[in-house]
């Protein structure tokens, strides 16, 4: 079962959004057993969304569409799928009371908002339980083609209640296998050759593919079909037996993820102290449901007086050794762990950029100090010139190297 | 001048990575003046990679492909482009003494990376300085296929240093007029009924988009050719006229960034306290390059114990009202200004979900106090459902409403 995905809105095109919808789609399409194929985001411009569905229904069995559905006037979604289908809009009064239903809580009913109850006559409504832009669902040629806001809650919640149960009660695709193994400690190539020999003897069908990510790497093993599943175990266990404990985790997870199962698991408590992450490690510890049971606190000690003031840093040692250095990460995370009174700390303290390098200490320099209980590790890592990656490869780092920890 | 842009990967198919490469890529595109017509995603499949280039080529000038150049198995593009051009790979010495010179600094060379300086022998190779994965630039039939690394620094230092300029020599294309809007203060069909008359009445050619954010509006009003700078400034001065104090700022600017400016613009400092938020309004102020210029810091109060013992909230106030409460957000704003001694700060105290809401109190209740100096603002929201959108929407609110009391 094929299935195509399509993005409508010019501000996709100008590159004033980035396209989540396809990503996430895409991943639950695939989870369902469907194989997604390609994915195209295109204009709102009625010419270029026909050709669209004419080119990619020559492919596709199923085709989710997101945009373009919006009260205003660039929004020409609906309409296109009208002509399209050679159909017209007609009023739906169920449609409306779903409207009035989702906006009574914070605003009332305009003309605009009333005309989202206008709906294609051939094709079946499914109602938006969390916004006014109602999902299409078109049956045509034995495919499928749905129509869905482009605000991502709302997708979202559409396709998880509605859009995927439906899918696969009409088709009942064959699985698809996958197993995904967080590896810590290889670059992309090096693991190539340390995994070279299994690569080149996987049976037939199996696929394996390398995504890195800021500090880490990822494998993923994948086949189609749910009578492989024996196969897939005895590749898994072969792939176990070369890495060994290079292999974090062996799901798609997060190092936040990880850590987290980690710390609730063992009863820790964690916090942070950071300097160059400027509090990225505990947004990224927080944006995990349930944090709360290990995560208790940060401190942010962005400026020098912070780190005086508050996690009871030495300012001689400030003075003598410098913010970034490794006299200077201990103490923030010794004082992470008694400031929050937690079991474990990250500290953080580097030069994000792209300014405020110097020769000694470049862009890209940064000290981390891990605690658990009484032991500490400090390293410096010498990462890049990039301040948006320098701070996300500072904090993964971090997260690993306390989970190195506490692992053992 | 129409340009097309394709990423290559079958992580991105199967959800496993948002492709971030094309909205960044069609950004740089759009100001350059060329027109961005469409993207598609495809998979590491060589029938499919030329398949897509026989079909986008029918429609632009400039196809710009990303992904498929690593140095494992599963990356096919390199090869995939010979056989499209009918070319063969060959051995370049240049390509292996950058390859060098980029790795040097943290590994050595081995086999899969030095298989990197194989190339097609008939394009323009493009050195890649920051990466293994070397650029390749073929000129055919009047157009230009480019071929880079899909990591996204990678690809994005190589666009801008190499790329663009090479591609304005080559087609001097006409500019697009783009003005951004951040209207706060509106639900989406609210500011179009609001702005219904500017948007009938806009000259030929003139576009007016709607982009709904977490808790911002933005409008963007586009126009294609340098010629129509003068006919733009007056609607732009249309717009003001309508729309007032409700236009926040006139730039594609995040919350941060304007709140950032205007910060360093009066010389004050900041710092927040934050627990539904759980770091994400420092992480989103230190995301700005020089942030350090106004923000001195944060404290992350997730548990109660840290409100209290660092920001000295009354645990008479945590027991007789809640965490979520007017009260308590006073509190850890107060406590955030003079412990980090600033001279404003943001405080959130919210359930950001999925589990912790009551009746009294549901999922996406957040409490927000922003102080200014001997001034403080607090104020209730009620958002939604979504642990994330909450969390960025509880940002936002507690970025603009600080944004309200320093404007005045």
């Amino acid at each position: 079962m094929k299935a195509a995905i399509v993005t409508i809105g010019d501000e996709i095109l100008i590159g004033q959004i980035v396209d989540t919808n396809s990503a996430w789609i895409a991943g639950k399409l695939t989870l369902a057993g469907f194989e997604v194929e390609e994915m195209q985001s295109i204009g709102d411009n009625a010419q270029q969304i026909k050709d669209t569905i004419d080119d990619v229904s020559q492919r596709a069995d199923v085709i989710l569409m997101t945009g373009g559905l919006g009260p205003t006037k660039d929004d020409i979604t609906k309409k296109t799928l009208c002509e399209y289908f050679g159909t017209t809009l007609v009023f739906d009064d169920s449609v409306l009371e779903n409207i009035q239903e989702v906006i009574s809580h914070f605003t009332s009913l305009n003309e605009l908002t009333r005309n989202q109850a206008y709906v294609p006559k051939d094709c079946t409504v499914i109602q938006n339980k969390v916004g006014t832009a109602p999902v299409t669902w078109f049956d045509y040629n034995g495919k499928v083609l749905v129509s869905m806001p482009g605000v991502p809650y709302e997708m979202k919640y559409v396709m998880e209640n509605e859009i995927i149960p439906r899918l696969q009660d009409k088709f009942d695709p064959e699985a698809y296998l996958k197993r995904v193994f967080i590896v810590k400690g290889y670059t992309e190539s090096a693991l190539a050759m340390r995994i070279a020999d299994f690569e080149n003897n996987l049976p037939e069908g199996f696929g394996l593919a390398y995504l890195p990510s800021p500090a880490l790497m990822k494998l993923r093993l994948f086949v189609r079909g749910e009578h492989r599943s024996r196969e897939m175990d005895e590749q898994v266990k072969k792939l176990h037996d070369i890495l060994g404990d290079a292999i974090v985790a062996e799901k798609d997870m997060t190092a936040e993820k990880i850590l987290g199962e980690q710390l609730f698991e063992k009863g820790l408590t964690i916090g942070t102290a950071e300097s160059c992450t400027g509090g990225n490690i505990a947004q990224m510890i927080t944006s995990i449901p349930g944090s709360s049971r290990y995560f208790k606190g940060a401190v942010v000690s962005y400026a020098n007086e912070e780190k005086v003031n508050i996690l009871q840093v030495s300012p001689e040692d400030l003075d003598r050794f410098g913010a970034v250095s490794e006299a200077v990460a201990i103490e923030m995370a010794r004082g992470a762990q008694r400031v929050l009174n937690v079991d474990c700390s990250i500290a953080s303290t580097g030069i994000a950029g792209p300014d405020g390098g110097t020769d000694e200490k470049p862009v890209g320099t940064v000290w981390i100090c891990t605690t658990y209980k009484d032991k500490y590790i400090a390293k410096k890592y010498q990462l890049g010139k990039y301040r948006e990656s320098n701070i996300m490869r500072a904090s993964n780092h971090g997260m690993l190297q306390l989970l190195d920890m506490i692992s053992e």
